[in-house]
């Protein structure tokens, strides 16, 4: 996602070092950020950040990370955090290639890709996040039994995406291809997702386990 | 799918058994039944026979065999066999069920189903054509680098398809969503294809290989 450059933006994501992680502080430290041992699910690519809000307010006993490569885009998360004083959040400003440098093997329970950017061009696959050498890095960082959750409402990129994680032999446990038709109370929509769902488009989900 | 009943079906199906098996007469010796070494395709439910017939003329290189276990369906295949003068189709009154008695192992080359009875309920699954015991059978008479098709309208039946042959361990080759957005020159409708097509509704399509 690409917001216009705020040069006031990375002076306001370092004041607040007590939620955002600019330059990698406590990379395999994370526990230690959030001072307790509650299970961790990460968001990679957070948006503008009403999924992870919303879902950090429903489970006050869940740490979520939010990772986002953005800091114009990572401000608009931080705002929300602080408004609704959220104590389980942590956010980090921080490259989805060097997950598994950041987080130790086996420390995360969940993690949300929602409406990653489809980069449909086939030289730029390997900027996918359902490519490869993505799913290594969530293999490798998630718990035996944690899972993937992505939803998309893109087509191409959501083809591509069930033939990479069978490929790379996941185990698939859900797959919807009309999230709205038949939405669970438990769905919580991304910005993106409202706009896109309104406008009369299918959103894809698939939840699989490594 | 279900046709209104012709008495005289039974006997024009008997009557045709140079093209048609009604009592399994050549269980492990389809080879037998061609009179040739070429490679086999078949599909497990013919409906009204569009696809294979358009297939076969296409293809005379290739043995087609159409399964159906409904003769007031099959009797509609048989004419089109007879009245393109066909003779690399032959037909099957069978129990998709029994695909592996009829079959030797790594005898077939390709496999097609297309647009399946979704059979909606829960203790329906083991009727879909993509359950497990059906796949069993699929990778037994399949040759090593065979590939199973399967085309369907059904969103339901397609979503449990795709879990269904994940958890199975088939490997994707292609995945498409909306079949018919982008067509492919070599995508042969079916009747019932044109027809939901027609409709709006999205055609889906999965290969994989065992």
């Amino acid at each position: 996602m690409r917001m216009r450059n705020k040069p006031w933006a990375m002076d306001y994501l370092t004041e607040n070092s007590h939620i955002v992680d600019v330059d990698g502080t406590y990379k395999t430290k994370i526990k230690e950020y959030f001072g307790n041992d509650n299970d961790i699910h990460i968001e990679v690519g957070t948006g503008m950040g009403q999924f992870i809000t919303t879902l950090a307010k429903q489970n006050p006993h869940i740490n979520y990370v939010g990772i986002e490569i953005e800091k114009n885009v990572l401000i608009r998360v931080l705002e929300k955090v602080l408004e609704e004083g959220l104590t389980n959040v942590r956010l980090l400003l921080y490259d989805a290639n060097l997950l598994d440098e950041y987080f130790n093997k086996d420390e995360v329970s969940k993690i949300y890709l929602n409406f990653s950017d489809p980069w449909p061009k086939n030289r730029h696959e390997k900027r996918r996040l359902t490519y490869k050498s993505f799913l290594k890095q969530y293999k490798s960082i998630l718990k035996d039994d944690g899972v993937l959750q992505f939803k998309t409402d893109n087509r191409g990129l959501f083809e591509y995406s069930l033939v990479s994680l069978n490929n790379f032999k996941t185990e698939f446990l859900e797959v919807n291809l009309d999230l709205h038709a038949d939405e669970d109370e438990d769905n919580i929509r991304t910005e993106y997702e409202e706009k896109f769902s309104q406008k009369g488009f299918n959103i894809y989900k698939i939840v699989v386990k490594f």
